[in-house]
C-alpha cells in the first residue's frame, strides 16, 4: 500500500461541498470516482478541511491509500484527465509515509474571504466573491477583528451542525485589507469550527457598514451564543488557501 | 440630447463579441436592449474597442446619446438592473459633451493577456486565461517582445478580416512578466489591428516554449505576411483593461 498526498484546487460552485453527500455532487466523490476508474480500487479521500457548498480551494491538502504502485506524476496526470470536465485540478501529487495524514497531521489552516465592495454587480467575479454594494470601512473591520484573535470560546460563530467537541479555538490571524474595490479577509488557525470564518466575516461586514459598532464584535464573542451572531457571509467568497504540517509531505 | 459615457466590465464567455452580430448574443445588443427597455429609445452603443467572442473587459469605455434627460447614477443603476443576468456591469456613468466620442476621441488602449503555465488544468481560471502546460521562459518572451515595440507595419499580426486602412501602428509597450504560475502580457498602443494582441501573444508563446528562437519574432514582423504568423492565442486570455482620452470624460 502507498499513501499519496494530493493538492487540490477547485471551483466550489457546482458542488454540494468537499465531503461526500447523499443528495448531490461533491469534490470527494468526483476524486474517488476518478481514482476508481484509474485503479479499480475503492478509495477514501481524506482532506485537511471540510469546505461547504460553493466554497473554493486554491490548495486543499488530501490523501488516499492505493494498493497498486503508481508513479506520482503519472497518477496526477491520470487524475486530471479523468476529473474533466469537473472544475477540480490536482496540482501536486507525491508518495508519503503512512503516518502523514492530510487531516490529523495538519497543524495550520488558512482561509481567504473576498468581498467586492461596489455598486455595480459582478461579472468576472460572479460566484468568486461576495458582492456588497454599500460602502464598507475596511479599517474599522480590521480593528474590530482583532478582538477575535487569540484563544476563545467561539460558540457564537459556530454552525448548529458543527461536530467539534470543543468550541475553544485559537485564532492566529484575522486581517482585513482593502485593495481598490476588493476587501480581503485573511484568517489563520490550527483549526476552525464549522462556519466560523463565514460567521466572523458576516459580523465584520455589519461593522464595516456601520450597522454594528466595532465593540459589538467583542460582545458577540463574549455572549457565547449563536443568537448573538449578526450574519453568515455567503460561501462563494470563501477560499481554502493553505494547510501546513509539522512534517511536510513535500520533498 | 445628452451623451452618456459608460464604463463597462464584462465576462466575454457567453458573447459572440462586443459588436452587434447577426448570429448570436453580443455585449452591444445586450446594452442597447437594456437601454431600450429603460428609455423606449433606439440607441447605438459606441465603444473604444471591438473585442472578439470570449474576450473580456475590465473597463471598456463606451457612449450613447439619449433624447430624454437622466440622472447618470440612476441610469447606471437601471442599466445594471436590466442587464441581469448577463455578465455585463456598468461601473461608471456620466454626462459628457457631444464632442467626446468613446471610439474616435480615444488615444490609448491597454490590453492584458493572461497565461496560466502549469501541468494541471484550470478550475477557477477556466475561460479566464490561456492554459499552457509546457514550461514557458517568460524572460525570453519579454526580450523577444521588444522587437515589436515601436512604429511598424504589423501585417503579419493582422487578421484577414481586419478593416483598418493602414497596417502601420505604434506599439508603445509589450511587457511579459511572470508571477508564479501566471504569465501576464501587457500591451499598450494608440490603436491595434484586429487580432494583433492575440497574434503577438501566440508567437511569443512559441518563443517561450523554445519552438521559435527569440530572433524569429523580428523576422516574422519584417516578413509583413500573415503566413509568417506562428499561432493566434485563444480569446479567453485577453482583457481590455483601459482606454485613455486627451480630454477625460470624468470629473
Amino acid at each position: 500500500m502507498t499513501r499519496f498526498a494530493l493538492t487540490l484546487e477547485f471551483d466550489g460552485t457546482p458542488f454540494f461541498g468537499l465531503q461526500r453527500q447523499s443528495n448531490g455532487p461533491s469534490v470527494q466523490q468526483a476524486v474517488e470516482d476518478a481514482l476508481h476508474r484509474i485503479t479499480g480500487e475503492e478509495v477514501v479521500l481524506h482532506s485537511a478541511g471540510r469546505t461547504d457548498a460553493g466554497v473554493h480551494a486554491l490548495a486543499m491538502r488530501s490523501h488516499v491509500d492505493l494498493e497498486k504502485p503508481f508513479d506520482p506524476f503519472r497518477l496526477m496526470e491520470a487524475l486530471n484527465a479523468h476529473l474533466r470536465p469537473d472544475p477540480i485540478a490536482v496540482t501536486h501529487c507525491e508518495a508519503v509515509s503512512e503516518d502523514w495524514h492530510a487531516r490529523f497531521s495538519c497543524t495550520g489552516r488558512r482561509y481567504l474571504y473576498r468581498i467586492v465592495n461596489r455598486r455595480a454587480p459582478l461579472t468576472l467575479m460572479r460566484d468568486r466573491a461576495w458582492h456588497v454594494a454599500q460602502p464598507l470601512d475596511a479599517e474599522a473591520m480590521h480593528r474590530a477583528a482583532q478582538a477575535l484573535v487569540g484563544r476563545h470560546d467561539f460558540t457564537t460563530f459556530r454552525s448548529v451542525h458543527c461536530q467539534a467537541a470543543d468550541p475553544v479555538k485559537t485564532l492566529e490571524r484575522l486581517d482585513v485589507e482593502r485593495d481598490g474595490d476588493e476587501i480581503h479577509i485573511h484568517a489563520s488557525a490550527r483549526s476552525f469550527l464549522h462556519h466560523q470564518v463565514r460567521s466572523m466575516v458576516g459580523c465584520l461586514k455589519l461593522v464595516g457598514a456601520g450597522t454594528w459598532p466595532e465593540a459589538r464584535i467583542a460582545e458577540a464573542l463574549a455572549a457565547r451564543d449563536r443568537g448573538a451572531l449578526g450574519l453568515n457571509a455567503p460561501p462563494h467568497g470563501l477560499y481554502f488557501v493553505e494547510a501546513t504540517y509539522p512534517i511536510e509531505s513535500r520533498d
